[in-house]
């Protein structure tokens, strides 16, 4: 595959708090504050607590997920009088970083998230990039405190809806486990050694090292599962399986337990063999997902360097 | 010691959702209401969803702590348009399963709750009691699925400030970790194991068994650690220390590492050796509560048998 070069990368934001209650994104931008680190070597570093209101409230959003809320569609949409808190504050956001698609949009957003799931470090992209891409394999090969993962979600740019969207280059940073509204320092350290790493590989590709392509992996999602309702009041009826439980990213065959029901039934995995992803995260459970399942894939990526001027 | 008989323990409540998003206890009540639990043998069991608006919206509570409504002084308080939700159904609860400190009152309250924190399954008491000092010690003799502890607060009855504190008798199931809002398989075992040993033991005891008196170790409250904090914004700047994580009832010794501070400082346990518990439990910290510590005593109880008429 052929060498890549493109022009350097000189303005990253580095977001938390867009989940008011995933706490290490919310601690990573206050102390990067606090040490005022608004210079990394060639790097201009933007920090931001995205979604302040439901960080003091210590919840996920107030009205709205505003990690929704970035679609071309809601960030051009008029604001009125009942526009919700979070999509008032996207628009603010795209103003700051973005605009979304323009030339004007800082070059890499890392977004900082927790979740309850059991799925160590995961990189989390929209599309192929080989800029991110290079991160990962970058972050994969120095990273000392947690298993690295990528998944790719296939989503157009336009209907990308969340913050990492804005940028000209963009990555959602997804650790766990840990219980929204708590801070461990285990998961703290992973997201701190993360973002340290991001800052590293941005210096060193704009300072001119040349990035060896070669092969990743990454888990592209298939589809999502449903808790088994109750078919009058939706009410759950089943939890996740203790087999499946904490085995985010194990290879689930057919026949193997997904679920076991309150009154003591087991639910078993059907159709082809899937990597499940998210399984249990505390925040899915009103979007009505129990976990994702996800096809791995291989992908060849080329070598990288800055474009000289 | 001598031998105590005490009269038949005919009614119990079995109640979840005090905490709306402590989730083994929603499911528990939902459970045994579908399964139209109301008689076990010789007791009569009411189930109760203590906060069903705080449960719908997944939250802790919604205006004030229902767990800490219960005082004789908030219970009989006036209600005006300003008295939060939870004062409100505070004193429903009273009407419904007291009047707290009258013989009316339920025999025994069981309330369910979940920490974040490793505490796998306690009994929470506020004072010595030889009925639920015979249960905690049933259950220890025979939970396969966690270690078994039992924890006294030590309050008088009428500042007693939780459900339980409303039956002749009480305690509260307290089970993790568990994430607030998710609902693990394990931990759901625990809490119907625990349930349904409590309603063994109440036949078993009202149908004549003897329950020999013994030894039993209890973990009684000694003070509580708040987090290190900013004096200016009161943020806090140190986590709970990783080799204090997820080690709760574990001895801390003067000198052993308690907090890590964002910028790598270590803080040391200061003073006599005390056991931790409720390690960075989600919920604690606007409670400005990092951890509890606790002595350890051995209590000696007397044998029971129910009072024949």
């Amino acid at each position: 595959m052929e060498h890549v070069s493109v022009p350097p990368l000189s303005r990253v934001a580095v977001c938390g708090g867009t989940h008011g209650n995933e706490m290490s994104g919310v601690y990573m931008v206050r102390e990067m504050q606090k040490q005022k680190v608004d210079i990394a070597g060639s790097v201009s570093v933007t920090t931001v607590l995205s979604n302040p209101a439901a960080v003091d409230a210590c919840r996920r959003y107030i009205e709205t997920d505003l990690n929704r809320c970035f679609t071309n569609a809601l960030l051009s949409g008029p604001i009125t009088d009942s526009t919700p808190l979070e999509l008032r504050r996207a628009q603010e956001l795209n103003a700051l970083l973005g605009p979304k698609g323009s030339r004007d949009a800082v070059d890499l957003v890392c977004d900082i998230h927790n979740t309850t799931a059991n799925m160590g470090l995961c990189l989390i992209f929209y599309s192929l990039d080989w800029i991110t891409l290079h991160i990962y394999k970058y972050i994969q090969s120095k990273m000392t405190s947690a298993p690295v993962r990528a998944i790719q979600l296939d989503i157009p740019i336009s209907e990308a809806y969340s913050l990492e969207s804005v940028g000209q280059h963009g990555f959602a940073i997804e650790v766990g486990p840990q219980p929204t509204g708590v801070l461990r320092a285990d998961i703290y350290n992973v997201v701190k050694e993360a973002v340290d790493l991001t800052l590293e590989w941005l210096q060193k590709f704009n300072s001119g090292t040349t990035f060896e392509g070669g092969k990743v992996e990454a888990y592209s999602l298939v589809r999502s599962i449903d808790y088994p309702r109750d078919t009058t009041t939706s009410e759950i009826t089943a939890a996740i399986h203790p087999e499946l439980q904490d085995n985010d990213f194990k290879l689930l065959q057919p026949g193997d337990p997904i679920f076991k029901s309150f009154s003591g039934e087991m639910v078993k995995h059907e159709g082809e063999e899937l990597y499940p992803f998210f399984v249990n995260e505390c925040a899915y459970y009103e979007k009505k997902i129990a976990f994702h399942l996800a096809q791995k894939k291989t992908l060849t990526i080329p070598s990288i360097s800055v474009k000289k001027d």
